[in-house]
């Protein structure tokens, strides 16, 4: 095994970018955080209505896209290459129809950590987007299988809240 | 872009339940909780002699479901939508031959946390049953290749202990 | 980098039992395979009549627990060493009140693959059945935080069907 | 264990909707599918010139989006609760500049299977496209830590094509 | 929503590279694949003895290892970008003592598929030997809790297999 | 229900070693942990000149490492199975050209937690050294399909850090 480290003196001759990684958020206060996002997908008014009429086949895209949500936000870490893996403390997606085209998905996502959780908010939205989309998939078809009028919108971050960092001490 | 929040002004048409979320444990204390889970098998009495003499030709099913359940604990709140991710401190499965024609899965879970554990007791036991079923599942089959003995049986939390809240301090 | 091999030829001293592995299914014929599982949790009367009035505060636990099911089956071969990956082409999850204090969970897997489903009925069932008893955690637990009533059990495959492997030559 | 069926044979009560689950598809052709989605992020004009310069200082958003669009197009049936796993057999994900304010991603996926891939072409889309969000979450805040510009817009797929279901045979 | 295209007519100004992606592998034929892996960590003496006498604090190591190869195997397309997801038939993982200070782990995969498996060889060795070091790191570590001894070294590719392409029609 | 608990009471008859689980850490302190990991791959000198070249057809390897190590540091709980699952405050991961035939991998990871990174930085190093091999697995291929050059080699912990115990109260 002699030797076995020699390369570590040898000139490195990378072209281009230094190291990748995640932000350094070890020295932040564990404070409470909290993000909400939301976001839109348009549907055809018959699909909204067979929503309405709960006549989907599959099952309530409503309530399959808020656990799809939930779920889809514990897994932020996984999907997204430089977010932090947190303990979140509360996660609360909301699908709701909108007019006679379109549904909204909320998210809120709440936790104690260092560094904040919009990226999560925003992944419980798209997630439960794309499960509507998918719960409604044959009622948005034509006749050639392509999607003319389904589309994914407007995905912000409505708000994002963190305690002041100077009343850290009580936690 | 303007106008695209329009949507948030107007009424939501949501026909049944509200929103959907992990309970909010932003404010409750880290503080040590445990939980211990118990689980059976039930297996033809040929099957539980092949175990005890080592003859399982797919490997030895009791450390393979101890290692499948301590793996298993690990990704409950990605099995289970509203569980909170917790960083475990200790999880100890152990399966055990309990007379001729059983075997017995109990599992230890510790976290230093906002919320108890007894979801991922009963992951670590369930997943350490079901890989036992797997692991013996060619001994376990009639001619038909049906199982008219395996079953799995009285999944419960034995014990769910939290430390005082009001120790809380000297972590 | 020569004599990198050379420990090819040295005595393996391994004590005990000989390699671990999934069986392998190679030659096997890819054919329409089925599986049906069944489990039951008990509750409390007054949780079971809180499910059937809707009034839940977490949600829906049954609709909750047909979608957790669904997705752990596909997760099975992630969670159970020896399970093979396979192509799910039907999952169906069904929780259902039974009597005035149990919910059974049926589910119902298909595949076109070289080994069957019953690991997948299974791992749907049990999660399910885990779901319920975390989305009723609260109504469950006694003065002390404990479960006198909560328990899993009857998890039993009811039914596995293979294709004639004869007719395998229409695919 | 005599009796453990009994169950089976009492009236279900189950208020609501009947079982949930994926699409059967076990008797559909394995055939040639593909799909392909885009998406835009808007972002503020500086931010795009950091990404033209290579000045981002959490390294390349572009390449960093193409490889985690890749990754997710991969888990497309973890995060959709009715999504088939598939054996995809190309992923492709292109990150783009749009004019002076916008990065456009375009993913193409094709499998071998029984279903289509748009879901998976969505989510590698939408993905990458969070990624980017993540990669520049620093310069698109403003001074209360809000994102007033950032927004991804304009999810759709672009096109869906499947095989001849008549060409099967040579496969 | 007129316009919401517009931008696929927009030149795109992307410094650098084409998109990425996997290999496209639709047209290849699926036939039997196998790969073997194998590797090597280099441990204290004192420790592989604690090995052979079975006292090892944390359980067996080596048969840990060989169960958490296997499932690492099944991992690989989610750890490897470009890796397309197959569905393995085959995995073996064998973890045996090599002469008085190495443990060798040598993993087998075998699938019927569109490409090759030797990645999925190569994962179930490289997590195979992790788990190895993570069962033994309180012998290994020094006063300082540094490793001076402990390395993983050689890890290959042995063989590499895929049945005559010509064959292919027999399945 | 009655009687369910008997077999607890019954002489267990395991043969062999006692449960399997993780090392409690519950009552260790949260401190600063840090851990940085090394490792090599060689490949043929016109691989290595391809990658400098930027003409890797796949795209750029050590971008695509770099990003595949960070995202499977955040794995590393799944995979080792006796792993704590650890709240990562800091992942960062280089690969680097290395003289004319190598590529090394170096991975430094940090959290404030109750147990070391090494396993961490170790796993992130491995699957970044994998995901080069993938990367250039065509131009290593003799004509066989075989890999007569390619191994990855010398992977090693190079240090290990923790903060002063007595330092934690200030967290």
């Amino acid at each position: 095994m002699s030797g076995s480290f020699y390369y570590a003196h040898v000139e490195s001759v990378r072209c281009g970018s230094d190291s990748v990684g995640m932000v350094d958020v070890s020295d932040k206060p564990e404070i409470l955080r909290e993000a909400v996002a939301v976001g839109l997908i348009r549907l055809r008014r018959e699909t909204v209505r067979l929503i309405q009429e709960e006549k989907v086949i599959k099952g309530d895209p409503l309530h399959t896209a808020e656990v799809a949500g939930i779920m889809a936000a514990k897994k932020t870490s996984e999907l997204i290459p430089h977010c932090h893996p947190l303990p979140l403390t509360s996660v609360n997606v909301d699908a709701n129809l909108i007019g006679d085209s379109s549904v909204q998905v909320r998210s809120t996502v709440k936790t104690q950590a260092r560094t904040g959780v919009e990226m999560e908010a925003l992944t419980a939205t798209v997630v439960g987007l794309l499960t509507i989309w998918d719960m409604v998939k044959q009622y948005e078809k034509d006749a050639e299988g392509q999607y003319p009028v389904t589309v994914i919108e407007n995905i912000r971050v409505e708000k994002k809240v963190k305690e002041d960092e100077t009343s850290e001490r009580k936690h």
